[in-house]
C-alpha cells in the first residue's frame, strides 16, 4: 500500500462542498489504502484566471447552491447552517493549518475538521486571528498561533499553495488529485471511488 | 404512472455533458416510469446573468474539460471527437428541433439524438441550415426545416424557451428538472435516479 499514490484532497476551508466532502474523503482513503493529504489553498488565486466570482457572489448559480447544500445536508444527514456573512475569507485558517501542520499533520487534519465544522453550524468567523488561534490551543499555544498568523512565513506558504494550485490546473473547491488525475467538485466523489477501485481507465 | 411530474431534460445542443446525458437520460426516465420532455436552449441567455463564458472559453476550465470528456467518453464506451470549431452555436439546430416537435415530438427526439451524435462524432455544423435541414429530412421536407429556420415564430420560440430557462434558474447544460427540483450537470444524474426511486429528501 505504501507505493501508491496518496489523494490529494484541495479545498477553501469556506466552501460548502468541501464541507461536505470532508465528510466522505476519510473513508473514500481508507477504502483504497490511500495515504490522504489535505491541502487548503485560497481560491482567489484562480479566480482571477477564470474570472469566477464564487457561486455564493453569482446570480442564478447562489440560489442553486443554497438550496443544492440543504438537500446534500437533508440527505447526509449532516448539520448545516451558512453563517450570515458567508463567503467569508478563510486566510487566517488557512495559515494555521499550516503552522501546525508543521508540528503534525494529524493534528492539522484535526484543527481542518474543527474549523469545516464550526464554520458550517456555528459561523466560525474563519478570518480572525483571536477565534482561528482559540480554536488551534487544543494543539498548539495561542501564542503560537497568533505570531504565525502574522508572519511571512505563513503568509508565503499559503500564497504559494495556492498559486501551485492553479499551476497545476485547480479553479474550484474540492478538488481531488490522484497520481495527477484530477476530480473536481463534491459529485465527483464517486467517479474518484471508481477510478481508485478500478485502477483507472 | 401518467400522474407523476415528467423529466424535464434542459440542455444546449453543443454542450458536452449534455451529450453524455443524453445517452443515459431515456434510462433514468425508463427505470422511474416517467415521461420525458426535451428542451433544447440558447444558453447564452444564462451566461449574460451569470458572467460566464462556458467552459471552453474559460482558462483552467478548459483544459479539465477537454481531459475529464475524454475520460467520460472512455468510462462509457462512446464515440467522441471534438470539432475543431467547438463550440458552435447550435441556434439552427435548436430552431428545427421546435420546428420538429410541433409535427412530433418523437420525431423532435430522434432528431436531437441524431444531431449530438454527429456533432460530437463528426462535427456537424450546428450553425448551418444546410446541414440541420439536411439532417431534419427524415422527418420534414428540406423546404419547410429551412422556412423555419429564417422564420420569426421559431426565432421567437427559441428565445422564449431560453428566457423560461433563465426565469426557473438554469445557468448551465446538461438540467434537469422533476416537478421543479433542479439537478444541474451530467453529474448529477446519480442524485437524479435516487430522487426519483426514493421519491426525494
Amino acid at each position: 500500500m505504501s507505493t501508491k499514490a496518496p489523494i490529494e484532497f484541495w479545498f477553501y476551508f469556506t466552501s460548502a462542498y468541501a464541507y461536505f466532502a470532508s465528510l466522505e474523503i476519510e473513508d473514500v482513503a481508507r477504502e483504497a489504502g490511500r495515504e490522504l493529504v489535505w491541502r487548503p489553498f485560497m481560491l482567489g488565486s484562480a479566480f482571477e484566471v477564470t474570472g469566477a466570482r464564487g457561486l455564493s457572489n453569482t446570480p442564478l448559480k447562489r440560489e442553486y447552491a443554497l438550496h443544492d447544500w440543504d438537500r446534500i445536508a437533508r440527505k447526509r444527514k449532516v448539520a448545516f447552517e451558512l453563517p450570515p456573512a458567508h463567503p467569508v475569507l478563510p486566510i487566517a485558517a488557512t495559515r494555521a493549518f499550516y503552522r501546525l501542520e508543521e508540528e503534525s499533520p494529524d493534528a492539522a487534519v484535526a484543527f481542518a475538521k474543527r474549523v469545516f465544522e464550526l464554520y458550517f453550524t456555528q459561523g466560525l468567523d474563519t478570518r480572525d486571528p483571536q477565534a482561528v488561534a482559540a480554536l488551534a490551543e487544543t494543539f498548539l499555544p495561542g501564542a503560537d498561533i497568533l505570531a504565525a498568523l502574522s508572519s511571512d512565513h505563513y503568509k508565503r506558504l499559503v500564497r504559494q499553495r495556492s498559486e501551485e494550485a492553479v499551476q497545476r490546473g485547480v479553479f474550484g473547491s474540492p478538488w481531488m488529485f490522484v497520481a495527477g488525475e484530477p476530480f473536481w467538485g463534491w459529485d465527483r466523489l464517486p467517479m474518484l471511488r471508481e477510478w481508485l477501485k478500478s485502477g483507472g481507465w
